[in-house]
Parts: C-alpha cells; structure tokens; sequence
C-alpha cells in the first residue's frame, strides 16, 4: 500500500505545541508520510521565529510567508488571502492525499479553504469547541469544509454532529497538546534557567521562588480596547508582587495595541515593572515545567482552559476570549477589570492545587489521530445529515 | 436616522439575474442605501461581461478582477484568493453597515471571509440548501460566518437552524429569482429575437415554432469527465431534432473542458450541430421568456430546481449538481448517459405542462429582503445554539 | 565545482520556441543545471497549452498560474503583481544561481524584478532593441535590473551599452531562435499535414498548394483598436484569394477584442472565410517549415522580422508593433488599412524570395548562451557606468 | 481646461519628508488637483505610522496595505508583487492623468509599473543618482519606465539623457528636501522637546547640551550583516560619550536584524546605552532643526548627503548605502569598523562648521515640480534616443 502523505500546515507557535504528538506519531506511522508546512506567524522574527526550533523537531516541507503587515482586520483579511494564494501552490507542489488544519485562528481558514477548493480531504483538529470572537465563526466555518473530525472532547464531537457532520467522520481523540502535558508531569521540575536559555527584557529575578505567568492576546472583535485591557493586567499582576514571566501576543489585530500598552507600561511604571520579565516564546516543553512550578496562569490563552486543567494549575481567565470552551474547577474567570483580577490572583495563590481533570483529554492523542488518518476512508463529497 | 450601507457582491451572471429585485428592493427602500460591487465572472468578456448590462440597472461601487486564469482547481483556490485580497480593500473604501453575499459559488467564499474577517455583519441568501460538490461545503461554511440568513425555503431555514444558528437571525423570503419569473409570467410572450438581440454563433432557426433550451456547468468535483458529460448531452439533445438554444458554461474549474467538448463537436458533428444555436447569456428577462415558451429545459442549471418550479417548465436535470435540491413536480432527473437523457426529454416534451409550485417564493421575496435588511438588528457575535 | 543553476522562466509560446536551442545546450553543459519555469500563457488551454509540449522536451522545474483574466491593462498590471508573488516562492524553493528572463513581454517585468530583489544575478536574452507599445519600456527596465545582457545584433549591444551597462556584462550572441531556423533550412519540406496534427477550426485546405501565413497580436497601447485592426487585415487576406493558416493572438490586453473579431468575421463573411484555418499553436520546428513553405508571413510578429530574414521569407509587417526593430531586406511594413496591408502582400507573393540575412545572428546562439552561463563572473553589484 | 489629476504615491516617512513642499505647491495649483497615496512602512504603527500625520497636512486618497512581513529578500518581492496588485486598484478608481513615484526604495518598482502597464504617463523624481545596493537598480528600472524626469542635480540629468531619455522629458528642479531645510534654515533654534513630542524609549538627556544624531538602515545586498554593522556603529558612537538621539530603521530586508542588534545592546550593554535615546520618526521639520543643532550626523541615511550639504551639518557617512552619491564638504566616509568610525565622528565634532552647499537644490524645487506636471506634454510613448 502506498503511504498516504499527510500535510500538516502549523500557522503559529501554539498550534505547533498542539499537535507536536501528532506529527511525530504521523511521522513514525508505517502508512502515513509527513509534510509540514510553517507558515503564519511561525516563520516571523518578530513572534519569535518557530520555524526554527520546529526544523529540529522535524523537517519542513514548505515554509510560506503570508502576513500582510498592518495587524488590523483589513490586513487579516488579506493575510488569509495571500496565504490561500500561496498555500493552493504548496498543496500543488506537495500532492498531499490529506491535509490537516488546526484549531480556529483566522488564518487557518486559508488552509482549509485551499484543500476544499483543490478537492484535497480536509481533517480538522479541534472543532466542536465554542468560544468568543471571529474564532467561533473560522472554526465552524472549518467543520463545514472538513470532511474529518478529531475533536478533543465527547461535547466538541456531540456539536460537530449536531452541526450535520456524518458521525462516522467524527473521532475524540483528545487535544494532543494534553500529551505534552502528560509528558511534562511525569518529570515536573524545572530544570533549565528560562533567562539564559531565552533571554528576554526585564528582570531576571530567583525562579525557585513562587511566581506566576501571564498571557494575553488581544480579542479581534474588541480591537480598539486591546491597550486598555492589556493595562488593566499589568496593574492588577504587578499588584500582586510576584516575580512574573509575562509572554508577548500573537500576532493578530490588536497585537500592536497589546505590544504597545506592554512597552509604554514598562517605561512609564518601571518600579512596577521590576517584577517583571518579557519573552518572545518557550519551547512547549519549558513552557509546559514552567507552568507546573507556578502559582497561577493569568490570561486569555487557551492552555490555561485546555493544558493547565490536566495539569492541575490554578488559571485566572480574563475577558471574553475563551467564553464558552468548557472548563475544569481550576478556572475563575475575571472580568478586564484590574480590582477583579487581582482578588481572582489572590484567591487562586491562597488556595490548594486543583486535581487533575482529564475533560481534554487522557496523553494518548498523537498516536489516535495518526492511526485515524492512516486508516478513515479518504473523500471529499458530503453532505448535511439532515 | 443613518441610512444602512448595504454591500452586494456579485460575482457571476446568474446570481446577479437572482437578486435583481432585492436590488432594486433595496435601493427604493429609505432606509438603506445600495454599494453594488460586481466581480468574478460577471466583469469578465469571456463570460458575456455582465457588468456591462449591470450597470443599467444600478450604479456599480467596485469592479473587481479577481479571476485566477486556468479554470482547474488550484486556480479556483487562487481566484479565492485574490479576490480576498481585492474585496478587503473595496470594503474598506465603502464601509459597508452589511455586506450580502448570494448563494454558493465558490468565489463567495472570498465575500463572507473578507467580511467576517473585517467585523462587518454578513447576509448569506439562499443557505442552508442541499446539493452536490464543493458549492455544498462553500454554502454551510458561509452560513457559519453569516449574522443573518435569508432563505429560501422553510426546509432551508429548518437546515440552518439545526446547524446552530439563532434561530431570531434566519427568515424565510423565498428566493428573489421568483420575483422575476413572477413578473415575467405577467407578459409571457417571446417578444424578442434572440439571434438579433444576442448574436452568438450557430443556426438561426424559427423560434416560434418548439424549441427547448440547454444549460450545463461543469461539477467541480467530476472535472476529469466534464467533456465527457456535455459530449453526452449534445449527443443526446441533438437526436431529438428539436431547435435548441444552448448557453456556454459558467467559468470554473473544468469550463474549458465543457467549452471544448462544445467547440469540438460542432467541427466534428456538423450535420447534427444544424439545430443548434450558442450563446453566452441573455438579460434575465429575456432568459425567462425563452424558458416559459419551450418545450423544456435540459442541464445541471438551478433555474431548472428553482425558476422553471415556478414557472410550470419541464426540466430535464442532468447528473449530481442539483442533488439534494427540493425539486417540484416538473423535474425529471437523469444521469450523464445519453440514452436516458434522451428519454427523459421526450418524456417532458411529449406531457402536459406542469402545474405552478411556490416552493421557492411567491413572488414577493426582494422587498421583503429589504425590509429585513433594514430592521434586523446588526451583530457580529454570535454562538453555536447547542 | 559545484554545476550552476540556471532558472529559465518561459511565460508564453514564442519566447520558448525562441530560447529552445539555448535550454538544450544548458541541459548539456556539464557545468550547469537547467531548471525551468513554465507561467504565464504558456500553461493556459486557451492560448494552446505551451507546457504539455514543452514537458516534452525537457522536465519543468515548476508550473506557475499567473494570468488574471480580463485582459486589460488593469489585469495586465495585476498578473505581473501576482507573477512577482508567485515567482519569488519558486525562486525559494529553486534556489537558482542565475536567472534567465527573454525579451520584453509585459510580465517578464515580474521575472526581472523577483531575481534582483532575491539578489539573484539575472540574465537577459535578446535586450537592446527598439520597438514601439509598452515592450520598449519593459525591455530597458529589465536591462537596468539585469546583471548580463545575451544579445541579438551589434546595434543591441551597443545600446545596452550606452545606457550605462559595463561592457565586460553584454555578449552578442545572436538570437538562439536562428539556431533552429538554421536547421529548419536543412530540411525545408512540409513534412506534416497541419489539419490532422494540429486541428483548429476551419477549412482543411490542400496545403502544398501555394498559401500564407498569418500572425497578429494585439499591441497594447492601441488595445481600443484592436478589433477594427485585425478586421482590416481579415478583409485584406482574404481579398488575396490564397490559403491561409491563422494564428490567434497571445493572451494580452486586447486578445479577446482579437480574438472576437476573428470570431465575428467568421461568422458574418463566411464565403471570405473559405480560405482560412484557424490554429492556437503550432511546435517551433513544423512553425518555421510552414514559414519556409509560404508565400508571405502576413501581421505583426516579431518572427517575420527574425527568423524570415535568415530564413528568406517574405513579410508584411503591419502597424507600430515592431517598430524600431532592425530589419533584412524581407520586410515590407504597412499601416492597418486593408488596401495598404492587400498592395504589399501581392507585391511579396509577386516577387523573387530575399536572400538570407545574418542580422539576428549565425544559427549557434544557443551553445554560446550556455557558455557564456557557465563561465561569466557571477554578481549582482552594479553601477552606471557614467 | 480640466485640472490634471497627480497621483503621488508615498512609501516611506522619509520619502514623504523629501516631497513635501511639492505636495503643497500641487495642491495650490490651479490646474492640478492632488490625490495622494500613502502605503509601504508609511501606513504601519512598526514603524511610527506616517500616514497619521501625513493626513493633517494633505487628504490622503488611499491607504494601501502592502508589506508582506519577514523583511527578508523574499517578502521584498512579495511586498512589491502585492504592491502591484493593489495600486493597480487604486489607479483604476482614481484614473490619475500622471502618476508621480519618488526616489528608489524598492516598493517604488511597484508604482511605476502599476503605471506604466496602465498607460498612465509616469512621473520620476530623483532619478539619475548614483549608489549602492538593489536601489541602483529600481533607481534607473524606474527611468527607463518614466515618461518624465524630475532630477536634482545636473550630473542627475545628464546620466539620465545619456541613458537614453529624451532630453526634453528630463528637468533640473533640484530636490524638495531642500525647500524644507531652506526653511528649517530660517528659523533653526531647537523649539520643541524632543522627549516629550515623541516619547521614544532610552534616556531623556539635557538636549540644549552638544549631541549628536544617528540613523543607519540596513543595506539590502548585504542583510547577512546588518546586525554585525549596527553593533560596530552602536560600540564606536558610545565610545563618544555624547548624548544621542539614534533613529529606527526603515522596513527593509535586514531591519528585524539592525533593531535586534540595537534591542540586544540596549540590554547587555546598559552603561553604554546611558546616553542614547530611540525615536521612531520625527516631523520632518523638528528633524531638521535637530540636524541643524547637533554635532554631526552618523549612518547612512541620504539626509546626510542631501540636506545636511545645504544645511552646514558635518556628516560621517558609513558604509556603501550612499556610495556613488555626489557629496558636498560636509560629509567623511568611513567603513563599518568602529574604530574607524569613531575616528571620524571626533574629526566632525572637532572641526568649524562646513559652508552651505547648493548642489542638490536652492530651496524652490517644490513650485518647478508643480508647474512642470501642469505644462509638460503628457506621453506614455517613447523611445530610446540612440
């Protein structure tokens, strides 16, 4: 039987870790053949270039620049344009027999968009979820060109069918960055110095200590107060006086606002800003220790609904970003303002660990979906259930 | 108050000849004020440059070449593209309160996407209908990025509901195409010469006495086998020994293929080729005059499904594309061989006409459109309902 | 040492067959590595798809869809931006040491640009001409972006040279498109039957009867005259009462009022278009025995200026498009009027044939070009000489 | 007689800076009406969004997202590719009589091609100069597209009609740079704080004290060691112990790469960096009084050949970005190497003042521009002259 080539296109530093099982069980299966395609905000400096700490990991098939420069809805739009120009090339060139799309950020829908048009079997990973924003939309959206479900829980698999999607086509699978997870807790200690081995601005204060992390990205559909927002956390965090690893946005519209508010605060609040330390990125690994070893996760990421409920680590949730994604009890959300958050800080570094909730997934994601893609009959007709 | 910037983008013939009245609708009504923009085939030469008829109607905001050449399906992927990055730009010069996108083509995809991407609230006509090859992927994941749904049937409202959309944003105004099959019931008679309005190439038979009437589009997922397809209906339609009109295909993936099975058969097929005369388009008017006074109307068109319901016309509906359309009592389908289109379109030419069917509209769809466009409240959010 | 990679990009019919004995002597230089681009019109159904006989003779590296369609100067400018996107991926992925661009087609403007942005030295074949419409501003440009001039005659070189171009950087090769004049010559006879190997529409004359050849393309700063043009020049053939084989016009701003003529005068003067056959393309060689066996080239192609000096065939040469350009005693030039355009033809079918003109060079360009490739000092650092 | 519509097309602050007085002396004409068009980095926050303060002094006609982010070589040719697919656009709605394109910064290729493809007659100011990197290049690409020469200086004109340009196309206006530092030179004093306008980040110093000024781009041909360049540079000006206001690069191929090195010396070299303060952008006319106040320009930036010559400033020119430029007594050239550079600044801080120098204009280049688009024959027909 010729290997079926499985083209997986990675569009942004966390949708990398995401599926990092996956590749590498796509990678080791008898019947299946790689073909990673990096594009997005993983191939930029500025976001901390992914493509190279990716190419260590695996090889890459084509790596494709996309982003329109502007990081504002109009160059959203243009940038998923582009990328459909570039990637309808690529799948030409790579004559993948599946293409895989990850997740619902707005630029994935070029990729899906390419393979339905070129009549390539789509797989989507994550679908099903609900969330805030023009999220929800790329991610239905998605279902509907996809003609495969790997979905991360029975809720998401449920949804996907109600949405009309032949049952048979559906698989929960669990989220494969839960793998990671699991993989992290096994040896949990933090064993490497985050400042020497990724640099960064700020302060290098003593990591042994407590301390927390924050990540925030700015919402799409609530752009214009994305600096106001970001400094409502910053006040409420440096409040607190734990040390922090604070990570810088995605690029997204609004990333410029959030990046902006984070420079200003950190010249006009430098004595607040001593707790502080920025960085680009972190391996999924490091980032996964760091996480474990910290007090709380402060945010709007979704690791801290999806990861951090397998890891058992409190997250003060921020904002309208991850509305409607289920959640485990190791989440209070909070709205933008600062007083709120902080009391939502302090409540999550008084209390005990939150036990572990395996709501996302068990750790043995990436090897299902390799199986599923080596082994579900391959079509693109379809058709609504109902 | 403000008038309502309404947007509509329409990116081929027939869509254009399917909205006309909410158009018109639309530009009377007080409240709102009409940016027609006019792209894909429809500015094309090629295609019978509809634009050109257009812009009689109404004043044109934006023409837009966005038509990738090389009719396969990575250009199709293309054109989506480039059409992404050109609408973007056009919806940001006319700010648009709403933008309207119609139907299935897949090129719409590039509408709904540039909009949703860019937070304008989107109107998807004619969802949540079933059919076959990719305009059925296109047609729900458009439906997933629409705020508002206009529909057709109660079957399609039901369709899109059960997909998750609010039920407050879906209404039934039957399709504005009956608007103008309804009008032109009123005066029925074939008031025109055809080869004298329209030229075209091929016989120029007496069109008083029976004729019958040809439309077929490539399927975009069966395009190895579109010249294989059309060979069969022009073999098939030539043995009736009918006078018969036949319109060149929409530009697609595989529409060179169908235009050269055409060319080639009347180099080859000479004498059979006696009855036949070619055209690119027609004014939608004249198009429904045409079909009420033939025989019947052979082919894959949606005019078959919807107008010709309607109208009582006996249609001959050839391979997957309709599949899964409602259909009333006029329609006979087939499959792509010969024989039994042959027999199906003595079938329909040798019975009696078919009663009228509403289940399209009942004539009134376009200001009732209008009306909607101007009271439904205005949202970019929204959430699966399940 | 390391073979040179030396990337052709061919983006129509003509500039192939020009450049065809120069790819086969790079093919088998043992110092250098053929890559070659397939784009533009050459890889389109409507213009004869160049590329499934260019596959043929030798692999391409990569097929690129560039061509938006519309065929007006807006899509002109669009098609060489989408060529500059597209090629600059190509060019990633190929990784060429050299960059070869021919002539001056509106879109090899992309080529140029692509290789001198990615610092990737460029070659230009066949610059230094004079001609008139936008190729002249096209040809000089690339010259200002080329690293090394191949050209066609002593007066080309001295102009490149005097437009500021370092001597050491301009090589008169002559053009390689007399290479296979040259062996056209050694075996002059009609050995093909043109209507069963080429088909195309029309009649199917006897062809070793004396007949002619015609070949006009739109010019592009003329595109409102285009149809009046070619209707001039239909009615003056065919007032001649000789066979005709008929080449449709290159995909560029104003073919389809070209090609509409064509279709229109077909259709109206049918007893005029008794004498003629109607082909998209023909392969090089059999191109030139056709030549070589006519009475008369008849239009506006730069063939009838080249190859027909040094093969001795008799020209008309209609209109401003080769203005400018050297040319043998072959050449007779005429307006558009058709009684100007009938008078020269019969002088040219009256007359004695030319004798051979060496002008555009010797018949062993190709060989020289790949050389010149393999041994010419590689940079893309230069200055105004002055 | 119907005014004559002049499309300016900016791509850059500092390209803004330079035409600034011929906008105003277009907009006052009463046969020309303006519509300006801003793009490239102008539009974008990264780099200090020009088009923010661009809009109080002129309407802008539109704003044309356009770079393609990763500032390597191949996102130039894309952000050039998108370029031309955009303006292309707003060309065709704005239908200009004459497109004006200043300078050679690469994105520039873009306007003049737009143009010339459209048949626009196409306006070059700045032609004729002389430099390093892929702008001589596009610099002379663009003079061979343009049907008008607006030059600074004789030599400019007379490389520009050797070239082949016809020498009635061709005009010494001098540069409109000049006519902003001429009036910079009326009243000099330092009338604003430069901390307080533009915020920046870095040390606010006493700026009535002796300082200097730095701005050094990138050189496109030699990206691999822009970080390399811009260290030696940051080593040698703080070896100075001046304080200093140090400028941003531009977008280009190898600016993430010049901003890291600064980004990275700003945080291992903390002592050294006491004296430095970082702006983005500066309004045109508080740079120049910055200029006029400090000890000596530092970098590569053709201020410093241009205006600093009129203004008296003392310069030391790094490096091969200016290289071939014609210079006045202002200006010391040195190598990348620190100790070189060094050496050079402390000659500059030493010695008097130099005179004024009018080689590039005498302050009324801004009116000529004016009234030659109003007078000179519009043409997009011509010829090489030899």
């Amino acid at each position: 039987m010729k290997k079926r080539k499985v083209c997986v296109v990675v569009t942004a530093r966390p949708s990398y870790s995401r599926v990092k099982t996956a590749l590498t069980a796509i990678e080791r299966h008898p019947d299946l053949e790689l073909q990673l395609v990096v594009t997005g905000s993983a191939v930029l400096d500025r976001f901390g270039d992914a493509s190279e700490f990716i190419q260590k990991d695996f090889p890459i098939a084509a790596k494709v620049y996309m982003v329109v420069e502007g990081e504002n809805l109009v160059t959203s739009a243009k940038t998923a344009g582009l990328g459909l120009v570039e990637l309808s090339t690529v799948f030409d060139n790579l004559r993948p027999d599946l293409v895989v799309t990850i997740a619902d950020r707005y630029e994935t829908l070029a990729t899906a968009t390419a393979a339905a048009f070129m009549n390539i079997p789509l797989v989507h990973i994550q679908g099903g979820e609900v969330s805030g924003s023009i999220d929800e939309k790329v991610r239905h959206a998605i279902t509907k060109l996809a003609d495969l479900h790997l979905v991360s829980t029975k809720r998401a698999a449920e949804r996907v069918i109600r949405m009309g999607e032949n049952p048979k086509a559906v698989f929960v699978t669990g989220c494969p960055s839960i793998d990671l997870a699991d993989m992290a807790l096994k040896e949990p200690q933090l064993n490497f110095d985050p400042f020497k081995k990724y640099g960064g601005v700020g302060t290098d204060f003593n990591h042994s200590d407590k301390y927390i992390v924050v990540m925030q990205h700015p919402v799409t559909t609530e752009v214009s107060n994305a600096q106001c927002h970001i400094m409502e956390t910053l006040y409420s965090v440096t409040s607190i006086g734990l040390p922090t690893f604070w990570f810088w946005p995605n690029v997204d519209a609004g990333s410029d606002a959030t990046s902006g508010g984070i420079r200003s605060f950190r010249e006009t609040e430098r004595s607040l800003s001593q707790n502080l330390h920025f960085f680009k990125n972190m391996l999924p690994d490091d980032f996964l220790k760091l996480l474990i070893n910290s007090q709380c996760l402060i945010g709007n990421s979704s690791v801290g609904i999806r990861e951090c409920s397998y890891l058992g680590v409190p997250v003060v949730n921020i904002g309208s970003r991850q509305e409607g994604r289920e959640r485990g009890a190791n989440v209070i959300d909070s709205s933008y303002e600062r007083e709120e958050i902080a009391a939502a800080i302090r409540k999550q570094t008084d209390c005990d660990r939150p036990s572990q909730d395996k709501l996302y997934g068990d750790g043995k994601a990436g090897p299902q979906i390799a199986e599923i893609l080596a082994r579900a009959p391959l079509t693109i007709e379809k058709r609504l259930t109902f």
